[in-house]
Formats: structure tokens, sequence, C-alpha cells
């Protein structure tokens, strides 16, 4: 028979940022119920603040259903595990993931597939698996986000959505492993699977982005140029990796004329980690027309479409998309975690700002004004 | 010094089909200049019919001029070389390719790329490079197609725009080739790199899509979907390696969604062998949205836009387009024309209509009246 420590079955109250609607967030008290079957209590230690979080706050995220706690990029310590949990136990070092690996289903089994089919795109993530939600406040339910929901103090999810990582792993740094810089590193790595010697041009050198850049340069991209309309952010993409950073504002021409021109016949690889149509176009034409290869990490809002000539891919050109950077995330994020204790790259320097957890509205005002790369949350 | 046959400095009287303007063909006598330096001048023997001539002949093709032989997809004998020819000499069996390969630029020297920067889409090729024509009828220039214009008797081509092929070829039947066959068989095989076991959908079963089925069963597809408003194109398919045929008007739902329900997630490869807009959206949403590959082959007329709710790309989707299946021509063609002696395929399935070359018009006809697979004209 096993050993269920007590906590399990105790109702723990904590802070948690709720949404009660679009709009801003309210730090509030919140009763999280114990993991049921299957399901593991962690109690974070950080939370980073990605655009995709604004994009719930905007009600712009599909699927999603208010009163919410946002949160997705979050690392922290394993609290108290529900019956049948046995891949952890209280106190290991964990990060909730927003796509999970549940290991069962055809694209978990496919070696090449890091899209498992419990992800919020192939159903809807605001109550956990068994349609119920695991948040209360104020006598009322409280929805999870991506079923992580990391701005609250102790969260519940289920097991396939958690990895656990190396103990020594700073989970005040690591957080970022959750989406951020696991999305633009692995678009480089796994998606593009960028060559030594090649040339690469991304698109918004922020978060995602500047990883990206990252990726490209552990790749060994001997050319990897940042583009963005922001100047400010040229120096950090210059000492991530960038070996040239252009503002499309300063030419006259468009930019993929520009990336041509500078390239030859233009870039390997290219890379939109912004969300915008023009750019994502932009993108794709940048890359030369014969094994030019873009691949596109920034979301349209829900339900948009975007025009294209497809003489763009008659030509050879490949254009693809990235879920999380193409990692299968329970196997590989503990694995990145271990690159990162071994120097590998220092994901550390996307962290402009770190602010208590009372501070999170003062977090999204950074972002929302470009002032932050990434904003960690302290609990 | 190098001997020069005396046959390089007499102009060749012969027939050919000109296009005076947009519409219809006339079989002229046209006089075919001697080749200059780094030219080739072949007897023809056998043309195929492709819808890519048609095309010209609607006024569609860009950079096209008119007065013009059409034709692209021919096989033939040396008739004489102009000095410097050293890779083929009088007698030699060849196929003059709609793709050359200079083996000079930056794409001929890259080992992924079969797309040489002489072709058609870099630079217009009614005019030979020395920007002349080596054809004329009447007092008046005509244009070359795509440099080869097959409709004639005797063309002039640069050199490395030729494929010596074995002398034990029937030219006849591996006139195809040069365009139709080669462009629908490496899109399995080399751009999608379609592998064992997989399920294909081809949209379109012409010439093309079925050399696209021979594709996916040569690359050990299990499951090859054939899918065409035309029922009658079914038992050719089937014999060709389709395991299913379906057609989209025998289903009240979009065919991409019966196509997922047939497969369970999608197809993990697709291709668009139409050209039409609605086709080429639901070939990319017919394969899976984490691995799937989508591969265009169709093409639009020229300056045409497509939209589409990029999401399908988000999810991890490939969406590429492929310029005559992905092979090296010079290098690659002989070597296609070796495994079709060794029966490793047997693309003479594809030819349903043979006509002496008078007859032209008439194999026009049967294209447009969707009656014919390939025809083949004989000089």
């Amino acid at each position: 028979m096993q050993c269920v420590p007590l906590a399990c079955f105790q109702v723990i109250r904590c802070r948690a940022a709720v949404a009660w609607a679009p709009g801003k967030l309210s730090v509030e008290e919140v009763e999280v119920a114990p993991p049921k079957a299957g399901e593991v209590r962690i109690k974070l230690v950080a939370t980073g603040i990605c655009r995709t979080d604004e994009h719930l706050l905007q009600g712009c995220f599909p699927n999603a259903e208010f009163p919410v706690i946002p949160g997705h990029e979050g690392a922290g310590i394993v609290e108290s595990v529900g019956e049948g949990v046995t891949s952890m136990k209280p106190g290991d070092k964990v990060i909730p993931l927003c796509l999970p690996q549940c290991g069962e289903c055809s694209f978990c089994r496919n070696p090449e597939s890091n899209f498992c089919q419990k992800s919020h795109i192939s159903e809807p993530q605001h109550l956990l698996p068994d349609k119920t939600t695991r948040f209360s406040c104020k006598g009322k339910q409280i929805h999870h986000f991506l079923w992580v929901s990391t701005f609250a103090e102790y969260t519940v999810v289920p097991e396939y959505t958690v990895a656990k990582i190396d103990a020594a792993a700073p989970l005040d740094k690591v957080c970022l492993f959750g989406c951020g810089f696991s999305t633009g590193y692995g678009a480089a790595i796994n998606t593009a699977k960028v060559k030594p010697g090649s040339t690469c041009a991304v698109f918004g050198l922020g978060g995602i982005g500047l990883s990206v850049v990252m990726g490209c340069k552990a790749a060994g991209a001997s050319r990897i140029i940042g583009v963005d309309i922001n100047k400010d952010k040229f120096a950090k993409a210059k000492e991530l990796g960038a070996t040239d950073c252009i503002n499309p504002r300063d030419f006259q021409k468009p930019i993929q004329e520009v990336l041509t021109e500078m390239t030859g016949q233009g870039v390997d690889y290219s890379f939109e980690a912004i969300g915008h149509k023009d750019t994502m176009i932009a993108a794709l034409a940048s890359c030369n027309m014969s094994t030019g290869v873009c691949v596109m990490i920034g979301e349209l809002d829900s339900g948009s479409e975007i025009s294209i000539d497809p003489t763009l891919l008659l030509t050879g050109r490949t254009w693809k998309g990235t879920v999380l950077g193409g990692w299968k995330t329970r196997e590989c994020i503990p694995k990145l975690v271990s690159s990162y204790l071994e120097k590998k790259f220092n994901s550390d320097l996307l962290i402009t700002h770190t602010l208590p957890f009372a501070k999170v509205n003062e977090g999204f005002e950074l972002l929302r004004a470009g002032k932050s790369i990434r904003t960690v949350l302290l609990f």
C-alpha cells in the first residue's frame, strides 16, 4: 500500500494572481485543493511573465475561461502527489509544462513529434483532465491556464505535464525553460536544425527571439542577423550571439530585399518571433528561394489569416511552425536544465527584471512598455 | 585543335510547332541555326505534352515571348555541338532539361539544392544566354521556351541544360523524364522524403500526381490515397500504387476532414499536383498537425495569392515546394533513366496516347478534355 503524505488531504490557502475578467490581475488569497490521482501539487518558487499571459489578459487566448489564474513559465518544488504518481515525490525540483508529454498518444510515440495530443490545441486546459478545477477564491471556482497556472504559490497539475529537474538547478533562473527559452532555443536546434556555417535572420528580439539567437549560435551559425524596430534591443542581441542587427525603419526597401542583398541569395534560416502578418511574410521571403527554411514561432490572434504568393514556396522554400521548440517536454527539459548547469549557454542574460510576486502588475507594465525581456516573479 | 563537324555550320530546315500568339499552334517549316560555343543541337525523337505548355499557349507563363516554339519534355540525339562542348558528342542520346544544372552557381554547388540560378525563375529563357534565338520562320525570329523548345525536329540549347542518357533508353518513353515524371516522382522521393510505412495523400491524378503515387510507392508508403474529382482516373492510380481513391464530391464535409478521419490524425505527407488555391489549403490541412509535410507542385497563375490560417503551420506542419522534383538535373536524370531500364518503376503506364508530331493540336485537345494522362508526339 502506498504511503500518502498527510498534506495530500489538505486544502492550502495561499496567494495567487487572479484575472476575474480580461484586464488586470488581482493578488488574492485562494484555496488550492489537494492533488487527485495522477496529479502533483507544486509549491512554486519563481515564474516568468510571457507575452502569452498578456494575450490571455487581453482576452485573445483561445479556449481560456475567466476567472483564471494565468502563468505558465514557472519552477518549483513538489509539495505532495496524488495516488499513483511514481515519477516524482515531495521535495523534487520541477518545472510544470505548458505542453504535456503523456507518452501514450500517437504523437508522443512518434520520435519526430513533440506535440502531445493532450495539448491545449487539442483540448481546452482551463480545467484539469477530470473537468474540475483545484482553485477557488471567495467561494468561486477559478480556472486553470494551460493547466499549469504558475501565478500562484501552489498549483496542481497532471503528472504527465511536469518535468523533474536536477536538484542543483536555480529555480529563479530555469523557470524560463517552461516556455520562452526552450521555445526559441529549440526552434533553432530542433525545428530548423540550423547547420554550422549557415546564415540566420531572427525577426523580433524579445525573449523568444533572443533565445533563437542563442540556439543559432549554439548550432554554429556563422552569421546571425537580428531584425527589430527597437534599437535598444541590439546590444543584448549582440551579447547573445547576433553578428549584425538591422532596423527595417532604416531602409527604403522591404527588409527581405535588404537581407537578400546582405547574404547574396537570402539566409539559410529565418525565424519569426513576433506574431505579425507582415513579418511572417518578410521572414519567409528572406530565406533563400531553394533551400531556405522559415520557422514561425509568433502567434497571430486566433482565426487570423495570412496571404502569400505561393511562388515563394514553389521554388523550394520550406515554411514550418514550432511548438515549444520541438522538445518532447518531460524528456528534454531536464536535459536542457543539465546543459544550463554545464554552462553550455547562459539564459540568465534574458532576465532583465526580478520582482516580488506581489508586483505582478508592475511586471506586466514593463512588458507592455517594451522595457523588459523577461521579468521573473519570486514567491 | 578541336575537330568541328561540318554540320555545325549548317542551318537546318525542319518542322516545328509555332505559337505566333497565345492560342493555337501551327506546324511550320523553320530554320534552326547551328549551335554556338557551349551549345548543342539536338534532333528530337519524341516529346510529351505537359500542362505547362498549355499555360504558355494560354498566355499565362511568366517571362515568355511570342512567337514561340513550346515544348519542354523531349528526348533526342545530339546532331552537332558548338565549340568547347566536351560532355557529349553527335549521336549521343540526350534529354534537354527545362531546369539547367550549370554546376557553378551557389545553388548548384550546394548539395541540397537543385535550383540552378540559370533557371527561368531567375532569368527569362525565351532567348539563349547570348540573348539571341536559333529559330526563325518566314523571316521572323522565333523565341525559345524554357530554352529547350522541344516541339521542333531540331533544337539548340546550352550544354549545361542537356543530360546525356544511356544509349539503350527508348526515347519515346523517357522523354517524360524531362519534366512530368521526374517532378512528381522526385517530389515524393527527394522533397517529401517519404518514409516506409507512412501515409500519403495525392491531390490531382494527372501525369504529375500519378508520378507522385509511383514515388510514394517506391519509397515504401503503406497507404497512398488519391484525391480527384474525376473518377475515371482512379483505375490507373490504383494500378500505379494508390491504395484508396476518393472523390471530394462524394462527401458533405471538407476533404481534409475526410482524410483526417481516414487516417486518425491526418496523413504524413500530402501533395498538391493541381494548382488550385482550395486544394493547396486542403492538402496542407490534410497532413497531421505536428509532423505532417505538404509539398506543393501545382503552380498558380503568376501573381496569385493564397490565404491561410497560420495556425496550420504553428502546430508543427511543414509546407514546401518542389522544382523538378528536387533532382539536380544533369546529374540525376541519367540515373533515373538507368533505374527505368532496370525496371524499378514503369513510367510507360503514364503514356496514354502516341501521335505523330503533325497532330500536336489533337494532343492538346486530349489534354484539355481530360482524356489523356500523357500524349507523346513522335517526329
